[in-house]
């Protein structure tokens, strides 16, 4: 990450109405007023529109779309989760740098984030189309001292976090199909993976991926999955700056996993039921063992999905595919 | 693995009598007299001690206590547990190999040996003493299709054929501290950990290492361990093949993990209780979140213990340390 960029844009988020002299930014950045005007030079590089006003200074009149270290570090309001960040244009899977970097001992809060995958995963290895430049394909490496049983607990409270983050970005209400689908208009728009690794009794850390459709119009996706997904983009006729977004997420989502982690599951529960739009129906649940065909009447106090068939026989899902 | 070793091995094993000519070597092996004595000298190097008498033949008189890859697969009764055996003279932990070999797609039944650890690992990254020639440190890969709620079962599982295979080679009949310890006179002769890598709720891959002190005398081990641990030897003043004990414990596990894939945990936790030393026993329980005295009662059908305390309050414990 270049830190003086990173400086430099948190210096213009800070200045009443936008504007900076090249005088204030030499002096803060302690620098020429030639590297100064390299710096800007810079940031026109990467998309951003800075005007230069005679008396004024400058100031940036738009922002690329992006999601660099800086333009997520810049403005997070979060003590722990994305400030340690890892951008890349490209990427086979954010997961599987994620593990690398949690492997090699990477701290709780770790943000892995692509412009870009070249093989994104969803559940069962399933693919996951990621391209460039129009979603949020990002990782967060998390350190609990938990069984892997609470596991999808987390799954569960990231699609609450991701929910509550969009509404606020977009004033789109998603609903949560479980256990880790975000719908809009029946369509899904946002995908959510967990994995772990353990040991049988303790979790050793955490992969929490997240996928979003952002800025995709309906050609964007592949003929077969246009019927199945969708974009915020398309569900609102307009484009949705990525890094509000994924800073946004981090935020709820640290609010919440703290929550969690200091008063159970409970809470997150009744904020997951409050989006479901799977409680009270009708459902087809596709389970390793077979399946089974009922209502969705609930959540456990663990997060179990519970289906009671027509006889009111009641099964508890731990795993299915549900339609 | 050397191919022609291991046939080499097998045919002394199958003959009547274990008396192998050198004619009848090098018409099986497809090769010259001379190309026979070389193999047969290969053996000796390795420590196997042949006699060769005029008239019979070669015969293998004394075995090294190895734990090669030729010294498992020769004579292993198992269809899948260790038939993919990776040998290691030395390894920093055959955990940490078996990981990198899963990740890689190597198949269930893949066993990882060495003869002596670097940094071999107990449960929460506690060190585990792993000294040269004496002791048994395997990794073995599966891939069952469970939660990763129901990974702890297998660590019962695999005490039970461990349990099993000392008692069957050695005559000895140790009990298990729950979850995961064999004991031997309240010492300590077996460790077991279990890990996982997983969807929230897939397991992937499971990795299961047993940790045996096998033919350590007392001064083998560091004085701070000499008043916790044992091995085999100590506790019956006798060396013991290696090499059988692993395929005794390959050959025990493959039968439970039928068993417990087909019909479930009940017969399993029936083996486990009949082997505990934990049950019915006054009790302290570390865990996450505090310690609890009381009295183990029993497992539940999932196994996981119950204590009791003496005003009559039940807890389920996933994870602790218990004394």
């Amino acid at each position: 990450m270049n830190s003086n960029k990173q400086i430099l844009l948190s210096l213009f988020n800070e200045s009443p109405g936008g504007y900076l002299s090249g005088q204030q930014i030499a002096e803060q950045l302690g620098c020429s007023r030639t590297a100064v005007w390299k710096q800007i030079q810079s940031l026109r590089d990467d998309g951003y529109e800075i005007e230069a006003i005679r008396n004024k200074g400058y100031r940036i009149a738009d922002r690329p779309n992006g999601v660099k270290e800086y333009d997520i570090i810049t403005g997070l309001e979060t003590n722990c989760m994305g400030q340690n960040c890892y951008y890349f244009e490209t990427a086979a899977s954010t997961q599987k740098i994620a593990h690398e970097l949690a492997q090699k001992g990477e701290p709780e809060g770790t943000l892995v984030l692509a412009d870009q995958q070249q093989s994104g995963r969803g559940r069962m290895d399933r693919p996951w189309f990621s391209p460039k430049g129009t979603g949020i394909w990002m990782s967060l490496i998390l350190r609990p001292r938990l069984l892997p049983s609470q596991t999808p607990q987390l799954t569960l409270l990231t699609a609450v976090a991701a929910a509550q983050a969009i509404e606020e970005v977009t004033g789109l209400t998603p609903s949560i199909k479980w256990p880790n689908d975000l719908m809009i208009n029946d369509k899904k728009c946002t995908g959510i993976l967990t994995e772990l690794q353990a040991e049988s009794d303790q979790v050793r850390y955490l992969i929490i991926g997240i996928g979003i459709n952002v800025n995709q119009v309906k050609e964007d996706f592949p003929a077969e999955l246009q019927a199945l997904a969708t974009s915020l983009r398309m569900s609102k006729q307009q484009e949705f700056p990525r890094a509000k977004l994924v800073q946004e997420i981090l935020k709820r989502f640290e609010k919440l996993y703290e929550l969690y982690l200091n008063q159970g599951f409970l809470p997150i529960k009744l904020l997951w039921e409050s989006y479901s739009n799977t409680l009270g129906k009708m459902i087809q649940a596709k389970t390793m063992h077979g399946t089974i065909e009922g209502k969705a009447i609930g959540l456990t106090d663990e997060g179990v999905l519970v289906l009671e068939e027509s006889n009111g026989t009641q099964h508890k899902i731990y795993s299915a595919d549900i339609s």
